[in-house]
């Protein structure tokens, strides 16, 4: 067994991503991921803080910590770090009036935005939402600027749900991207501003906190660069070739994470910093 | 005036792009380019070798050229280089069995393809096609496959109908290079074997013709990359703020193409070679 009293030494606070970690979306919902239900009530017990944060931009954050809790998990509205607020608060700094290619399901958080004469596009993970004809128009109002911006949340390559892979938003990022020449803001995971915002509210510093998910890109490379410990889960979209871009060192995986009791499904990758 | 004796010394052969150069695609099949039915005319009076080269790979080439006669062009099949037959041609050669991502009107061409039990993804412009759905599946499919191999009939950004600019090929392949972390394989412009066939077809060589599109990139720097010259018109998706990676020299815009009657609306881009 892995040595863990080291690797988690000093650790004070503990982000968990949601889909892929906590469940795995799909038809009626989806259903919890084995052992993650008991993880987290074990963590809220202990001395730890806990915070979930999320690049889910399907759903309200509403509906989803509803579902959450349906599925029997401790969750609560104010516990999540999620893209949509965080992005309105971005567009009213800046004046920006966005047109949104956006699923439905998450519209109501946009609710106290003008949307009219739109001087930007925000795009959220939209899933069937990704028409020809949504894109299209997007790419349309982006060409008409003279100063393009593009706003995403997140950069996902693609997640899990129980019926399988899912292609997600980045992919449609980088169609746009292409197409009008220009690069999209992120906001979410892997963006350091948004780690940091989720450790602010956490009251808990980088280098005491680690974070678990699933994306090796936008969970892990993204919370070590933040100075922050990273745990990879063998759930969700884990895959066991999965390929990375950054510097990331792997540990050999462990049989059982104890302090998480999430079993023979994790591998642990620590922090290059 | 420019002077266009030396920019055009030598020339033996003309190979003229077709969305955007001879016509504008949209409602009702789209509408020629004024002067343009008139310019191919000439040409093909003249002694100059013509030649048309196009990365549509929506309609059929059989479509394409009833649309194309029916406004007025002087065109056959065998007058043309397009990238369905190319594509044929490669899955043939190489064993693959494509699971096909492209438009019911080139599902024709595809007629003689076997796609039994896929070992690669072959994506044309599908337009509409390009929903979650069929994304989707293309995406599970690569992701399914060892060794990955997609193939792309062009990667263009966008292209100009009546209506407006339209995404193109370009970001959906992109879109799925990035979810699956591979690079396409692009048969058509700006793809140094492409303008080989077309040359070959033609019976020029690469210093004896010259290219006439409206794609910086996919007309302009693909044709100047393989020794030709190439010619970019001021019609279809032509944008004054058009920017380029490319090592391109502009000149002054002339007031008028003589060789090609294009009127005022050409730029003219000479090879850097």
């Amino acid at each position: 067994m892995a040595a863990w009293g080291p690797r988690l030494a000093g650790v004070r606070g503990v982000l968990l991503d949601i889909s892929g970690v906590l469940y795995d979306g799909g038809e009626g919902g989806g259903v919890p991921i084995a052992g993650s239900v008991e993880a987290v009530a074990r963590l809220k017990r202990s001395r730890l803080k806990v915070r979930f944060c999320t690049n889910e931009s399907q759903k309200s954050l509403e509906y989803l910590v509803g579902l959450l809790r349906g599925l029997g998990f401790d969750i609560s509205e104010g516990d999540v770090t999620a893209p949509a607020p965080a992005t309105c608060l971005i567009l009213k700094e800046r004046g920006l009036r966005p047109h949104l290619l956006i699923s439905d399901g998450i519209r109501s958080e946009f609710d106290q935005i003008d949307t009219s004469n739109p001087n930007c596009v925000v795009m959220a993970d939209a899933g069937e939402g990704f028409s020809y004809q949504n894109m299209n128009k997007a790419f349309q109002v982006l060409m008409e600027l003279e100063n393009p911006v593009l706003i995403s949340l997140g950069k996902g390559r693609y997640y899990k749900e129980t019926s399988g892979l899912m292609l997600d938003i980045g992919a449609y990022v980088k169609a746009l991207e292409y197409a009008c020449g220009i690069e999209a803001e992120v906001v979410g995971k892997p963006s350091p501003e948004f780690f940091k915002s989720a450790l602010r509210e956490m009251g808990v510093e980088a280098h005491q906190a680690i974070m678990i998910g699933d994306d090796i890109e936008g969970d892990i490379g993204g919370a070590q660069r933040c100075g922050m410990r990273a745990l990879q889960v063998r759930t969700g979209k884990f895959r066991s070739r999965t390929g990375t871009s950054s510097a990331l060192k792997k540990t050999p995986v462990p049989d059982q994470l104890p302090a998480l009791q999430r079993g023979p499904r994790a591998a642990l990758v620590t922090a290059t910093s």
